[in-house]
């Protein structure tokens, strides 16, 4: 398993230089070469979209996505229809921003019924996909950490993001693979094959052990326990070519200096993906 | 799906009362009239075996497990073959205890390469089976949340300990079922339909959300999402009637005065399991 010859692919996901707004991050990644970034809604909004695009643009970065669209399941029609609304406000987005990919995050259940919730997930995802269609947007399943499956998101493994692709069966709907989510699945390999003609986008970061925290506890590359290099040959193996996004929720990262994260964070993924 | 009609499946799990040793345990489930006690190895070692026995069956307890066998997965030779050693000082303890359940929580990697640890588990396993023979003593493979894949199992989905379970194919071996590991898993109820012909104990408790801490973050029943009695239900379909354990690693509820805890379990245990 060869390294990746360049920093061509690598994009900075937002959500690892919280302490920066659009300006800094876009600003960051043009000092660091770094190509792609991948922006949130909340920074977004803070920016003004229309400036958030001329900002990347200006500086030549491409944006490889938005984060994040989802939350579908909730316990009346109406609130569903409002989260269904809300997805489309967030394609506008991402056809605003130069980017077609949109990652989902699926949500949580209402209360106890995860299968039903499950449903409320696909049924979203179908009634967004014209819209999508029409921006010339993709929706990319995200699936979580089963650590998340109580609070954000009823999509737990790569298996279930591919059976809802397969069953949607759109060109607008395909997957997102982040390393954390998915490292611990015994049939992880089989599913990023699965996924190869609908693979939006691969995140990395690590897993640390034990985990410090259950939400803001994800590690630079290399200072943890997951295969990276061989999860990252698997997506390549499956004809993936797209960016790949750098994601860290990590206080301790977070608080440091945005250039020594980015240094960092090229450093690493010379050395590990 | 009706609540069970009796008291006469709970059982302790010791990891709920921490600030009890082995003693204080049983006299709390005499006490409450809880009819069978889950022991834990560092507490019967504090108390001693022999003592531990005695003490549960003075008092009229049937211990349903010993927890806990396993961490199979090691860097050398010689340290995996400790490991299987002192699994067989684990099986011993289980039989002088008086019940014929060692729960395996099966160890992470010692480096990255987590499928090469799932082999050295199923090695270990294999190398113990004729050991726990002799004693009368069955093998239950508890399947860890995936939160756990990096510090305590690299077998984090009850799939998995079913497939080990069918290679091994020794009436020795088999699976333990807790909600908190397993309750996100898409396949959980196929899993529970297939792990039939071995399951050798079922846990509760429940999964706050958000997880307040990584490790000490469970619930007790009916304080979070996990669907109980369905599982519960699934778990009798499939024909089990042994004990049902109340497990919860929470701190509020180890300071808590345990005889409160064993109150509120019972409580619980009629209204959600």
């Amino acid at each position: 398993m060869q390294p990746l010859p360049d920093l061509s692919r690598l994009s900075l996901n937002q959500a690892t230089t919280q302490g920066w707004g659009v300006r800094e991050a876009v600003e960051g990644c043009a000092r660091a070469g770094i190509p792609w970034i991948g922006l949130w809604r909340d920074k977004i909004a803070a920016a003004g979209v229309a400036e958030s695009a001329r900002l990347a643009r200006d500086a030549g970065l491409k944006v490889s996505s938005l984060c994040r669209g989802g939350y579908f399941p909730a316990a009346t029609k109406a609130e569903r229809e409002a989260r269904i609304e809300d997805n489309r406000r967030a394609i506008d987005e991402a056809a605003e921003l130069g980017t077609d990919v949109l990652v989902l995050v699926c949500g949580p259940a209402p209360g106890r019924d995860i299968d039903g919730a499950r449903r409320m997930v696909e049924e979203g995802i179908a009634a967004i996909i014209p819209y999508a269609a029409e921006r010339g947007v993709r929706l990319g399943i995200e699936p979580l950490h089963p650590i998340f499956a109580g609070d954000r998101s009823v999509i737990v493994t790569l298996g279930q993001a591919n059976a809802i692709a397969e069953r949607l069966a759109s060109p607008q709907v395909g997957v997102v693979i982040d390393v954390y989510h998915v490292w611990w699945d015994p049939v992880v390999y089989q599913e990023i094959a699965r996924a190869a003609p609908y693979t939006l986008g691969f995140h990395v970061n690590d897993w640390l052990a034990p985990p410090p925290h259950p939400l803001l506890g994800r590690g630079m590359m290399g200072d943890g326990t997951i295969e990276l290099r061989r999860l990252r040959a698997a997506v390549d193996a499956a004809g993936y070519r797209g960016p790949i996004e750098v994601e860290i929720f990590n206080q301790a990262i977070w608080d440091a200096p945005g250039d020594e994260t980015l240094a960092l964070m090229k450093e690493r993924y010379r050395e590990y993906v």
